[in-house]
């Protein structure tokens, strides 16, 4: 048995916390989404830099690539987790992230590979491979081959963010529970205390206090209507306990003066002080005849309280009495 | 005047919208905050791949500077909002991205003013620059001044990305608000339901159906209570209607016997069927005496029933009594 208090705290934690919990795994999956287009967007921005980066790196002039330029590009795009093999416009490589270091390039494979696997929880991609087309004025000067791990990757930085992102819901969810348990502390007061009040007052009438009343009036229909209730009951019962007490009172009250009479005149008749007559006969008559119609009233009212009086209600035209 | 389940639903619903707002504004203030670290960790990762490429454009072999890859890099720095100004060890200029092209310098500046200063809802930033030694096996080559728009700015993408935040935790806190309200909802019918079924037992007793009882029991303390009281009443009322009714009744059962007696005597004597004798008189009188002991007896019942009984307790010692 639990107080209505305690399921009143208990269903607004509950509910905040269903609040909570919704709207943080919602905001944890839009918000990953969200991240996941921006990471992509973000790979395309870098990519189209790289190619602009490359193409400057044709020396017009001798008409011949920058050898070492184009690897000075090549290994710093490394940095940003994306492997180049660039070819020439007669397709010879003029460099190969893969071949410049194959054992950097696998390594770094795996490490995205785990580090995707491990913190979005499932396999979910490989390396992919795109070729871009090397241009200078619309024509084409080489081509350029941008793999990656895909279809999209995080960097050490973007895993970073992520990971503080759950432990910002997560914070952002403690935070307002214990702000909404609060607030649902102070409804659950407001909401329970008139109840309590009219219950506990309840309980007093029916205890014995029946003068006892209930003088709060809730602005809740449902407690008003109780309040009501509960005071009509107490009311009835102080009436019907003054209504017994009066009634034995009333027809003792009522007994006594005829009984009295009847018995002082035979008293007399007994002990001699009266003549007997048929003339005082006669009263003692009337008097038990009195008697005797007190206690015909009396069974009457019996009869009469056991009958249930319901008014019966029906259409009446005035105007045909008026008529 | 409310219903109590209007009432309740209102604070379910004011608790999940408290929790909804708060846990939406801290989640934006925390994730926007964050995103400022990452906007800066990924700001300082760029400028590191760009020192990475310019210490490269150092041509070794002809202790020179490929003027060309450099005036490439720091055109590329642009696209990133990263504005360049390279000097070599003699400290001559040799590339200048306010210099190679001021208007659009000028431009992505007011750009970037324009867009922190609409979306972060202030004016926070100008323009900043920071020095860094561009280094080749240790010896210093060169310099390079990297300016920004600081202390942080956004991409275009950074700020799409930001836009769409709002809207995502919006959308989750609509879909949360909307489930919390039914589980509000489905809380309010489970608490209310089993008051108004006591309030409305309560109200048909108060109407006169004294014989009515509450039989469903709640595990509510509370309501576990005011249906035991309520009940109390209810037995108490139809109690006190019996009583009074049996009272009048067995009270007129006891007169009818003595009082009938009482006037056959008197009519026998009356029309002559009996002599009138002193035997006949004290039958009469002791018929008398039944009666007013009778209204005696119904007298102290009144009194009795006006003073209040009261428990008085104290404390007794058995063992004296058995010494």
């Amino acid at each position: 048995m639990y107080r209505l208090r305690t399921k009143l705290s208990i269903s607004f934690l509950i509910v905040s916390l269903i609040v909570v919990l919704m709207i943080s795994a919602l905001a944890n999956f839009f918000i990953k989404k969200q991240f996941t287009q921006y990471a992509i967007e973000n790979k395309n921005r870098k990519i189209e830099s790289i190619l602009s980066l490359l193409a400057d790196r044709y020396l017009d002039w001798g008409r011949q690539w920058d050898i070492n330029g184009l690897e000075s590009i090549g290994i710093n795009a490394l940095n940003d987790g994306l492997f180049l093999r660039i070819r020439d416009n007669q397709n010879s490589l003029l460099f190969d992230a893969w071949v410049h270091d194959n054992q950097l390039c696998s390594q770094m494979m795996d490490q995205f590979a785990l580090a995707m696997r491990s913190r979005m929880g499932r396999d979910m991609g490989g390396y992919l491979e795109q070729t871009y087309p090397l241009l200078l004025s619309g024509q084409a000067i080489g081509s350029v081959d941008i793999g990656y791990y895909g279809p999209y990757f995080y960097t050490e930085n973007d895993l970073r963010f992520l990971e503080t992102l759950n432990l910002l819901l997560a914070a952002a969810g403690f935070i307002s529970l214990f702000i909404a348990v609060g607030f649902g502390w102070l409804f659950t007061r407001q909401l329970t205390r008139p109840i309590v009040r009219v219950i506990n007052a309840t309980e007093k009438i029916a205890d014995g206090q029946y003068n006892e009343r209930l003088i709060y009036d809730s602005s809740t229909k449902e407690l008003h209507d109780l309040t009501n209730s509960v005071n009509s009951l107490a009311l009835k019962l102080e009436n019907q306990n003054r209504l017994r007490k009066q009634l034995t009172s009333d027809v003792a009250h009522e007994l006594r003066t005829p009984v009295t009479i009847l018995r002082n005149h035979l008293e007399a008749l007994l002990d001699g002080t009266w003549e007997m007559s048929a003339e005082r006969l006669d009263t003692c008559h009337s008097e038990i005849m009195r008697i005797t119609n007190l206690i015909n009233d009396l069974e009457k009212l019996t009869t009469l309280d056991q009958i249930c009086y319901r008014l019966e209600k029906s259409r009446f035209d005035l105007s045909q009495l008026l008529q």
